[in-house]
């Protein structure tokens, strides 16, 4: 399928849409998820136009795991928690809502998380989240 | 936490236990998870010694991850499936089972998927997936 430009992901890639941002490098960017299955519930995407991991280049899979395990450890400690899940979703069949390759890191028990992509939070709430992982990336 | 030799991938790993293998390299491992949440679930690990995401080398992770996304287009492709979900679990609190990092890939629907680490399935059931998945991965 082809890439479509249009995606919020690709918006907020190009600084076309805000996003509550807690760590960015030259592949990689990560931000808060507005429809948070748990506090502190992050996503990380790669720059690279890929919709799905099918279609993400070995490299841009290589920087955005990097970055995934670096945002993973601050969502971890900023949020006080013992266990940190990863989930990815590739097609619409698997749940996938924004055709751009994202990895949720989801905080806490991932059993008692609640559902994807369901409910909206005001960025005002996320705030707090985002200012004290973003605290521990930028070193 | 200090990794644990003797958790049951480390003995599969060692071959010391037995598994449904449908992909090896030097860095990594895939076979059949025997607690399938759906048809065609596989597991990819890394050999090397790591309990969760945040103990694995950025090399490790890398390996990983590209091993994870060539498994994931067989499994897509044997199980004729259009979505394919990643989920790893790092740490006991967010449902991780076995202490070395796994990465679990999950044919179809996630939200349909049977709960995790549940029911135990035979080996003869898993094997004709296994077959399919191993057919694709071994070019």
């Amino acid at each position: 399928m082809s890439y479509d430009n249009d995606n919020i992901f690709a918006k907020i890639i190009r600084g076309e849409m805000d996003c509550l941002k807690v760590y960015e490098d030259q592949y990689t960017l990560a931000f808060m998820d507005i429809m948070p299955q748990a506090d502190g519930h992050t996503l990380v995407i790669p720059k690279e136009a890929a919709e799905t991991l099918f279609d993400l280049s070995e490299e841009g899979a290589a920087a955005t795991i990097k970055t995934v395990k670096k945002v993973a450890e601050a969502v971890k400690q900023a949020m006080q928690v013992e266990g940190v899940s990863l989930v990815q979703f590739n097609g619409a069949q698997a749940g996938q809502t924004v055709p751009h390759i994202h990895f949720h890191i989801i905080p806490g028990s991932l059993a008692e998380a609640r559902s994807h992509a369901r409910n909206m939070v005001d960025s005002a709430k996320l705030q707090p989240f985002a200012d004290k992982i973003a605290a521990l990336l930028s070193v």
